[in-house]
């Protein structure tokens, strides 16, 4: 059993929460078998006009298959 | 004065906030003078039917006593 | 274009969120053409009565004028 | 001449060195021109009743073609 | 759900993976509900005329009852 | 809006700045929506006869499409 | 053999030294065979009238008995 | 003697070298007393259409006055 | 309340605390409310013919006022 | 009483620990007083014919003559 | 086969790249079978009068003979 | 002008100051141009009947001669 771990960034006008579920929504959009994920940095995006973008990389866990 | 620094992992079905309280409302259940705690590491379990859990690693420090 | 990056420490009382955000603030509040922001560590204050203090330091860009 | 990194987490229920081979074995499958491997991380899975599982971290590095 | 982790060493005259082994048996001797282990560094004690005495320095968690 | 980061080792006989490009025009080459790139680590490869060969190890971010 | 490490912050008005004694004292007060300390941080409060109070936070590992 | 060391993170269409440069230009217009610069990081703004923009994050070192 | 952190560098022929101290009292001597730090990297300039210059790099942190 | 450390790789075509002693070997060949070994970094040369290279990077340490 | 590494920190009036060449120059000077370099870190001396200094430190690995 | 840079461990059964300047003593007494020393690590050994031995690992730097 072999998993792989990809690197996520999501983001989110809300919070850090909803940032790290939008790259974890990808990852399980895409791929099967998505186990778990771990927060590598969360940040912020605060130049542009429509208010802050939160956001979140995370490292993304899937077991490949045989 | 001596303080001891322990790791917990809390968890929440709900946000990364509600996890890491778990872990504290566990410190302080069990130990006093509980005074600080500091995030170690966020993660999140998916693998399971139930939907997401979400996880704090947090160091929490108490004042050992005389 | 040369950016300076800040350390600022804000605090809550309801999340690591809003700790965030009021970091944030205060730089938006002081400092023109504030860029981004990187969260450096979450912590949480608990020893006094009041409940729990949720902390957040970030690192905030902000472009320096010519 | 361009490389490319990927993290794939091997396991054994005998040896760490036994981990490492299989998410090196699951890259040889899976890719040309394999050119060697880091270890990032070495954990144990206990939990369950069949024993331990040994894991192994990886970032495996392979040339991509022109 | 809380989680506790604690750091053991453990020692062998054979391996690291014998050394990890070791410090895992113990949490499994007096502790309930051992669930992982995260190797944390591999070291070697050379001086002493015994030979070689090979140390793993792991954080193993466990499960709190509630 | 999702990112993804990959890891690509670039080389150049000349410089680590044409490594790291390199790499970047690698992935521009494969990817669409390539935004930026971040600097892992810097090499030189020396044993052959060819002279010395920098390398530079890169984060590349791109904009997964919806 | 098993050692186990903890973590102790101690405390002194004079010196890192003897904040770093004040953190061993305390372990070696209420733990057979401490072998060794590593300091993990330097620190100083400063905010309160009394002066500043420099405080050691060190992993001390004690041999557990069979 | 005591010194201050601030972030600074400068940029150039050229070259690493060059983004570091800015950012000493920098610090050498607005500040007496420069002594010595630390690169933190160094990255690629890829996006936009103008080309690449080679970043460097150095922080600056500078003799405050007595 | 937001905290700012700022980065020191305190330097003493006596010692490394009091290499702290340096940093300390001059962060007390320009700013009000100055609440703890950290020590970040002990040093010792060597080459003068004075002798020996212990260093003390150390971020100090302060309330900033409303 | 001074310790020195110096960094050796070692490698073996069988495992991870046989790479560690290959590297301990030699300093025990050429250094008198070798005391204890840090694991720095495991890592694998894939790309040759001859199978799988094992490399453990060790920090080797030994005690000075006064 | 057992690769030694040592660390070395070069300098240059011109480039981060001729600082790195410097110290792997003196390398290959001075040892036979000089394999690789790492760079562990870049800086810049600006103080005195002759303009910037270049330096880059690196970890220089070369084969020790049997 | 290259330096390179060695580590040393240096003891006291006074102090880590003491423990430091133990390992830099050293290097003076055996090398030339010695220029400054970077503090790694302190630890303390505890175990012995003798009481306390302070510990100070350093990177001591040098310059080559041409």
């Amino acid at each position: 059993m072999v998993h792989k771990k990809i690197t996520l960034i999501g983001s989110s006008t809300e919070s850090f929460d909803a940032a790290a579920d939008d790259a974890i929504d990808r990852a399980e959009d895409t791929l099967d078998n998505v186990k778990w994920a771990e927060v590598q940095e969360f940040g912020v995006e605060i130049a542009n006009a429509d208010g802050r973008e939160y956001q979140a990389e995370v490292e993304v866990a899937f077991e490949l298959q045989g």
